[in-house]
């Protein structure tokens, strides 16, 4: 970028047709040396995703990358507040989330989504919102048995005593990536093996360009 | 930070009990040597907010600072493609910017948003999603004879001839802020004393710390 800054162009304007001075992904990828992109976990309820989508956004801050990770923390209890958990909530709220992805990575920023996300069809409209090679789908494959013996919000065990209807893999169906960018089976991997996956796969595909 | 890591702590972590790393807000500001706020510009259609956000943000970039701008452009054909200009969907409209600008700082991100926001109770709700010091309103207050001149859209010759309902200024009141953290005449001041304007009230409040 040129330090002179195009504000010295536009203090010659006159205030009545004042000119517009864009930031592109492409300068903020340039300015950081890293690209952006969509970093979208989906797997059940215990499969790792989160944690995952945390120690991955770990370790690309310590690396210096500009990353977030959006899961249902703080979704759930700010954008989406005002949305339920029927099919057409459930499918809004994967809407929105694709869509504030898309200004994260139009931020120049690394975005990782959390969320259980159980629908070919919505994942695809969310891929479909952004080039496709912006959106990274990373399938947390464990098996239901080993997601419910962790359980780590209780929740299968309220699935399996009827308190919460519509659970995904009890009483809701999940439909697993037929052709995700990264399989990863988060029950015989550890934390950092699975890191190092994706790791390796944004390296591999120059996202994560040499820091200056 | 410390570059160890606590990944390596976490690889001790079975992979059934996997502990959480999160990077704060904090830690953020650390790494890049500034703090992130909301820049909320409220004024009526072609007082100049949005050209000047985006100048105002293409200036932080220079100086190396995670800035993005939240605009009609980008809010209104994607996360809000689904709201009309009806009263509450209009507030739903401001709600949902008000929590994605919540989101980019907490992603350590200086957001500047660009609508008319007319009204005070909403731009009140959109400040109470947050700390009261990370929401800077700046009142872009162009009086409305020089806003209809510029009316870089022909938003106030379809709005004078009928052909726009409810329109701000016209046919739709605007609540001007009554204490704004920056009162902006944009009829008198070119646009760098504008930024200029905004950049030393970020300095005044150490939010842009000395760059290493």
């Amino acid at each position: 970028m040129n330090s002179s800054s195009n504000l010295d162009e536009k203090s010659q304007a006159t205030n009545i047709v004042w000119h517009m001075a864009s930031v592109s992904r492409e300068a903020r990828a340039e300015q950081r040396n890293h690209k952006s992109k969509i970093l979208w976990f989906t797997g059940l309820s215990g499969s790792g995703k989160s944690t995952l989508a945390n120690a991955t956004n770990y370790e690309l801050f310590r690396r210096g990358i500009a990353t977030y990770v959006l899961d249902g923390d703080n979704i759930r209890h700010g954008l989406c507040k005002d949305l339920g958990f029927s099919d057409s909530d459930r499918q809004e709220n994967i809407r929105r989330i694709g869509e504030v992805a898309k200004l994260f990575i139009d931020a120049g920023v690394i975005v990782l989504t959390a969320f259980v996300s159980p629908f070919r069809a919505d994942r695809k409209k969310a891929r479909e919102l952004v080039a496709d090679s912006d959106f990274i789908e990373i399938y947390c494959a464990a098996d239901i048995s080993v997601c419910e013996k962790r359980d780590p919000k209780g929740l299968y065990s309220k699935a399996r005593a009827g308190l919460i209807k519509e659970f995904t893999g009890i009483s809701s169906p999940y439909e697993s990536p037929e052709n995700p960018e990264l399989y990863i089976d988060t029950s015989i991997y550890d934390l950092n093996q699975c890191v190092n996956q994706i790791i390796s796969y944004l390296e591999s595909r120059d996202t994560l360009l040499a820091l200056k």
